[in-house]
């Protein structure tokens, strides 16, 4: 599959210099792609500076990946040609297929036998193709100006089966500056290529930490489950159609049948898969599971709350015994420690409410003294810090702390209140340190369930002793 | 209860010139209250440019409310004073009472009882008081930092039993720019103003279109529900301490007794109070409720959804499903008027997907069109926009949805996404304009839900015939 991923050369079928999806191809090509771009249509000589070609089999050089957008009829007799060039892969991302109805259901089967016959793998139809933010390649229609919002790199890669999630949604994301992603498969219709074949691509990809899928439906139930079991790198599924009329939606967008629900969520617990049921929330958990992909051996989701509120303090209580955390019981030498930076008459428990501390002491003062002391303890697998800056916030020292948790190798997850602009910097900061950062406190505690669920982590020992 | 919200004059007692919160409280009042500010310190004769009295005695003028901030050991003597000058109102802010343990709950208990003899009305202690972004009244020792974030002036008033949510939470979210509040009412340990009596103030109260409540224990559960189920404005209540540990953080904070969270929520379902589980979350909701107090008659929660992307399509259409929402079966007119602006090849169904046609005909021409032609539709109650602006975005007529949207007198819910700034500008104008927004999926569709949910709006009609 590099050949989708790292192609010698590209060949764009229906490139045109009119302001249209086929120059808009050529243009994200032209931005970030260092191998060989040729446009092919036979009414041009030249577009956006590159030598056209009036058909793929005029090429002089080795074509690995043909980008197809033309109108689909005429998509049987392109292939036929890639084909003759000796293209390996094709990423067809104009529309007009199954989604369409009958005519375009069997046109859909003729485009599979062709791609049977050829030996070539078809991505697509009906898709976005490509994007990959770490090596800079857009593969896809996608108006060039998503460059503008520039690509943040991260360790997310995604399959999604919506073009939404590659584009306005990723736009959405990266303006933030506070999580980047890898690569971002856009897969429609499947009429080749699916989830399974890019899962098991990722799944030994070196630039991937997690991954992060939106399906509408699962081409190969057995073989998805089966990679998922025995995945090294956290999953994370958002399943589109679970609901009648979501699964009559979801026929018409991508042609897809919906499974039964309920038997999903089981086969995605067993195979350690975590469920997601939104959108910026399957970012969410993909995000924190990257940035803590494994846990210590043992760790079974003890955590300390560090809080300077008790009203927050008792609702991230309520959460994790919805979610399957353990509020830890500190030990009685954890106990001391911390007494000594409280008033006396402020009896130290978990949730430990520092505002009397900090009122004392000072936000930098003790804010990594407790954050040091509750990590030393064995009875605590990971922190929730709730943090508020800006405005009148007590100062608090991010460096010291992450050092401390790195060297503790227990997480530490802040759940962030302040003034727009200063919780922004924050965040920024505290997620370039290595700190998961969330806005919302049930999202914060849903994200730190996500890294001790149920045996995540020891899935794949136990699947390949069977 | 108006000498707590607009007194006559207010004694500030354990005022200080130092950067304390007995100063804060002075600054605070002169910069948003007209009438007369006294504050109180044997030591000082003059402070913030005020006249300082020895003791609340020696205040010249009526005082209808007293702020105290003294060590807790001082108040009996402190309130004897007050019930001497004629007080009606004492706001208790500092703490060291029941939430300390025995010592200070006996404490507590003799405040009750002066409070009980003298006649006068005691709010907290261990309290943030009040904030009232309408009239500009901040009544605590809140850092005066808390001005420079502005007060964004709303429709939704909170009674809440944590200092964090009027405090690091309102500065979060006046930030913003996109919510505002009316009055903020922090009650702390309630030795004697509780939830009840806040709530009959202001549901009586002509700035407050709705109420969110956070709590952790109930003072009165059978008068609370008692109003609640004759209110005649939406209610969301957030209830802290429903697990073993909250419960048990709960007592330490507020010396609260969490009661049984099932038995509560049968009740709040009865009462017609929606249910939130989280602290943004809970003020998305009392935003949508104050913005949409009440449906058209017959209305029973069914939604178009315009979406220009299939699989938000359909993830509304699984949320609206999961919350009691139904995706509405559009009639054959609406979809006639539909089809003519979609190309021949696209059949219309709800939801649905205007990406073919906004291609055809761009965003300002088709989005106002399709608002027009679903909300003309006796099948659809109310609308759910998807939007994405900046990058790559088309246009979208703001003005011209919101004006059929007034005309047609149903709700147009909108879920944003978009590049940071530019989403952020059209939050802000859509706000101004009416239209409820949320930049998550799931929490539109849980806000849009909570405007239908069951009977709401009938339940004071029921209350009062039974």
């Amino acid at each position: 599959m590099d050949f989708f991923f790292k192609p010698r050369g590209i060949a764009v079928i229906g490139a045109t210099p009119n302001p249209k999806g086929g120059l808009a191809i050529l243009i994200n090509l032209s931005k970030g792609f260092s191998g060989g771009i040729y446009p092919v249509n036979p009414r041009y000589a030249e577009i956006a500076g590159f030598a056209c070609y009036p058909s793929i089999l005029e090429v002089p050089d080795p074509v690995d990946l043909a980008i197809v957008f033309v109108p689909a009829p005429r998509v049987p007799e392109i292939l036929a040609q890639c084909g003759q060039k000796g293209v390996k892969g094709v990423m067809l991302e104009c529309a007009g297929f199954a989604e369409t109805g009958p005519a375009g259901k069997s046109l859909q089967e003729t485009v599979r036998s062709i791609g049977q016959k050829t030996g070539m793998r078809l991505w697509g139809p009906n898709c976005m193709g490509l994007f990959d933010a770490v090596n800079g390649h857009i593969f896809s229609f996608v108006s060039p100006a998503i460059w503008e919002e520039g690509l943040v790199p991260g360790g997310v890669s995604l399959i999604v089966q919506s073009g939404m999630l590659s584009g306005g949604f990723l736009v959405d994301t990266m303006s933030h500056g506070i999580m980047g992603v890898s690569k971002v498969c856009s897969i429609g219709n499947k009429v080749d290529v699916n989830e399974c074949d890019l899962l098991e691509y990722l799944l030994a990809d070196a630039q991937t930490s997690a991954i992060g899928l939106y399906l509408e439906s699962f081409a190969d139930g057995r073989r998805f489950f089966s990679l998922c079991r025995q995945a090294a790198k956290p999953i994370v599924l958002l399943k589109g159609g679970k609901s009648p009329r979501g699964a009559e939606a979801a026929m018409s967008h991508t042609a897809s049948l919906a499974g039964n629900a309920g038997v999903m969520r089981g086969a995605l617990s067993q195979a350690g898969v975590t469920e997601a049921h939104d959108f910026k929330q399957m970012m969410d958990l993909a995000r924190a599971l990257a940035m803590v992909p494994e846990t210590l051996p043992g760790a079974r989701g003890r955590i300390a709350i560090l809080t300077y509120s008790g009203g927050a303090g008792i609702l991230s209580s309520d959460f994790m015994h919805e979610l399957g955390l353990e509020v830890s019981r500190l030990s009685p030498g954890t106990v001391e420690v911390l007494e000594r930076l409280f008033p006396d008459w402020m009896p130290v428990k978990n949730p430990v409410d520092l505002w009397p501390a900090v009122e004392k002491h000072g936000g930098d003062a003790v804010y990594p003294r407790a954050v040091e002391a509750v990590l030393a303890d064995p009875e605590v697998d990971a922190v929730l810090l709730h943090a508020f800056v800006g405005g009148f916030a007590s100062n608090l020292d991010l460096e010291r702390i992450a050092a401390t948790a790195k060297s503790a190798r227990k997480p530490v997850f802040i759940w962030l209140l302040g003034s727009r602009q200063a919780a922004r910097d924050f965040h920024q900061q505290a997620q370039r340190l290595g700190f998961p950062v969330y806005r919302e406190l049930y999202r914060a505690v849903e994200c730190l369930a996500a890294v001790f669920a149920g045996g995540r982590r020891s899935a794949p020992a136990e699947a390949s002793a069977a």
